[in-house]
């Protein structure tokens, strides 16, 4: 980049929030884990949307590409230069502008800038009896603009949705520079085109959210979580649709695992305990919450599971008796993707299928898995009520790491083979990033590639907003 | 338009599906109340979505103008000519695909034509015990597809969202007459640009809806309806809150009345009675729903109420007894609307504000439409829930409709000033169509309006599909 445009783009945020040396910018061009990242030349920390209005304007007159980063946490190098790639991107990060603007307790919203650290909006909602249901393992380092581009999941998807759900309004940097406002708390508004959605889970490479109208809930007043052994996932499909039909939106949260994965976190995780004694294939974890009372949310999942009982779609099943013991049954569930690590390699998947689709999903992909690599051990886990499954295969023991990879292009090409088949999609919550893109072409086809194409290029017309990303 | 091209468009659905007489076309080229409505020389009506797509490939080649129509119950003109428009527009009425292709009780999702009835959806959802929500007084004309276009509201949307809500996956053939294939069945999904929101609510002006994947939930096993009598908007504000938290997503409707509309309903409709004796200045109706039981919605109702009048924030309450009172109940909120063609001329709002807004709103309208018309009666009432309100306007007792309507754009115009202020949508449910083009640019900042031209230009860069409306 020419000097000249550098310090036009530093005069806009002011030296000291304009980061320059290698040992300033390296935690904003990798990700924690390594596996992402390349060089940038520019981290710019903007204190207001004006300032990112300033930095878009000059961006597109000098045809910079500016890379978009909230808490850096994503999974798939959605915010993160291209290793090898040009150094002249500069990096763009939202986590100044962190002021909660307004908290709505009559409309039930809360109004906050894009780098907020989602774990703060959850106390802030907390604070006046309200609840912000987005919740992750990064919660405590991400930022709302990331979980916003990305369209975060997480655990409250089954009662409250995606954070597309939770987004009431926007206010986005075009990358003209231009700020398009909509920062709206109407429920109901039917004046022209859904812009917003556009938006939410597009990474970054359309606009730049900058502010966001997020939906408050009621807090339950009573939460009580189940934990019961099945023999199949046919059987936990029927559980999962029982168990909707009796609390409804009261069921907030419906997570399966496989045993593999339940041996790991036992054997691996300290103070792990099995909630269930006896072999069993199957575990779902059940959590039910009540707007009225803890006895209320007690009665419910007793009533689910005496029912499940009856109907022989349960082999065994405890309540957790106390707030300790529901943390516990949970931690078990939030361990399984660290309980591999110390198993050797994995080959990950974050698939979603229909709902109805998972038993069908499981045996047909652990079959094509089973059959490319037949020591493979599969850890299966995930929000079953949304149809997304973590679908891991830890490595056979006594295989190398690098025997294992060698294997991995083909077991990803079989899992998705059957998800494309089953009419599913290849990243249900962790986006396309730099990670996917490829795999995208495959599973999409050419009239949806063409139209996102054509909007990229409607939006983004000199390709300066994160390129490279999503769209090859 | 040229023979030529009118034999060609003739030859894609058959002779006999391509209405060409005055009096086989009426139907098509007006609405019922006959508000709106022109000349068009052709009405096709295809049978599957191949048709739709030739039919589109050739008004791209020809340029010619084409209006996809459903159920010709819209209340904006969306899907009808132009007055004195030009008569070379052919109408597209998908009432021919009205097949229900899959009903999926596992994924709990029902895939339709575009033509389906609201209502036979309705219907099917309850055969296999599941509810489809949306519900709105034209259910037994209007078609999905229409609804699918306009975003259409109604009763269900406190609890299930508008139609956007209930939209999982949408087949829509595109101005070019491509098909973009998106009958997905997925709850997550984080591959790319979210396109299905695009023609969600875009009035057949970006792409014309085939297909759709929507929603099913479980069938609530018990439902209690109460009637409320308030002092105060500011008191049914608090009631809806306080509701909201005990019931969650259990509170299925909040229905507010003004005196004025609650008068006129009794005063007009054979057989309506007072839930409530005495004076009130207002009234609500407050649904309960429940996954259990109605012992469990009404105990959930009855609570609810209890804590509303140790707060004293009602005056007088009454519940349903019987399923035959319930629907006495809801019948007077429906009948609201018609009982105030006896009185005269009206004028009529669709708005919306932030929940919290509501009452902040009613004051500042009132005070503003009264300085216009002192005498004017003001019949509000609507889905408060939500936000909504059916602000209408009825002429003083001995004025001439003339007189009245002589004021309408004074009034509309002061409604609308306070709608912007308070951040709001003058267009709640209805869409823009026709009818509300001039005003969107007068709410809409020009960024947001640019940014929908450029994304119409994208999508139809010939205008040829149903031009002249939403956008100018």
């Amino acid at each position: 980049m020419k000097t000249g445009v550098l310090d036009q783009f530093v005069e806009i945020v002011g030296e000291r929030h304009a980061l320059r040396t290698a040992t300033d910018i390296a935690s904003y061009v990798e990700d924690a884990r390594g596996r992402f990242g390349g060089s940038c030349s520019l981290v710019l920390r903007p204190s207001c949307v004006e300032e990112v209005s300033r930095i878009m304007a000059l961006a597109t007159k000098t045809k910079t590409p500016i890379i978009p980063q909230g808490g850096n946490t994503g999974l798939v190098g959605g915010g993160l230069p291209l290793r090898g790639g040009s150094s002249d991107e500069v990096i763009l990060s939202l986590g100044r502008m962190n002021r909660i603007i307004q908290v709505d307790e009559d409309t039930n919203t809360i109004t906050v800038e894009a780098g907020v650290i989602l774990e703060n909006i959850q106390n802030t909602a907390d604070d006046i009896d309200r609840l912000f249901p987005l919740s992750l393992g990064a919660q405590g380092t991400c930022q709302i603009g990331g979980n916003i581009s990305t369209n975060a999941g997480g655990t409250g998807v089954l009662a409250y949705g995606n954070t597309r759900d939770l987004v009431m309004g926007l206010e986005v940097v075009l990358p003209s520079g231009e700020i398009l406002n909509g920062l709206s708390k109407l429920r109901k508004d039917n004046t022209g085109y859904d812009l917003k959605n556009l938006f939410v889970g597009s990474e970054g490479t359309l606009g730049i959210v900058t502010k966001a109208v997020l939906k408050l809930f009621p807090k339950p007043r009573g939460r009580e979580v189940g934990f019961v052994a099945l023999n199949s996932p046919e059987k936990a499909l029927q559980l999962l649709n029982q168990a909707k039909a009796k609390a409804g939106n009261g069921l907030t949260a419906f997570e399966l695992m496989a045993d593999m994965a339940m041996q790991f976190t036992l054997k691996h995780t300290e103070g792990a305990r099995a909630p269930i004694q006896g072999d069993h294939s199957w575990y779902a974890l059940v959590e039910i919450s009540s707007g009225k009372s803890s006895e209320d949310a007690q009665s419910t999942l007793e009533s689910i599971l005496e029912e499940a009982f009856e109907a022989d779609l349960i082999a065994d099943a405890t309540i957790a008796a106390t707030l300790e013991q529901q943390n516990a049954f949970w931690k078990l569930r939030e361990d399984m993707s660290g309980a591999q690590k110390p198993e050797g390699a994995s080959i990950k998947h974050d698939i979603a299928v229909p709902v109805g689709e998972v038993p069908n999903f499981i045996a047909l992909a652990d079959k094509a898995v089973l059959k490319i690599v037949p020591k493979a051990r599969i850890v299966n886990f995930g929000h079953m009520g949304d149809g997304n499954l973590h679908y891991n295969i830890s490595q056979p023991v006594g295989w190398s790491a690098e025997d294992f990879f060698a294997q991995e292009a083909q077991i990803h090409q079989a899992v998705y083979k059957i998800v494309k088949k089953l009419n599913g999609s290849i990243s249900a919550e962790h986006g396309i990033g730099q990670l996917k893109r490829e795999e995208l072409l495959t599973v999409k086809d050419p009239v949806t590639m063409e139209l996102m194409r054509s909007i990229k290029q409607t939006l983004d017309p000199l390709g300066i907003l994160n390129p490279s990303k999503v769209l090859k």
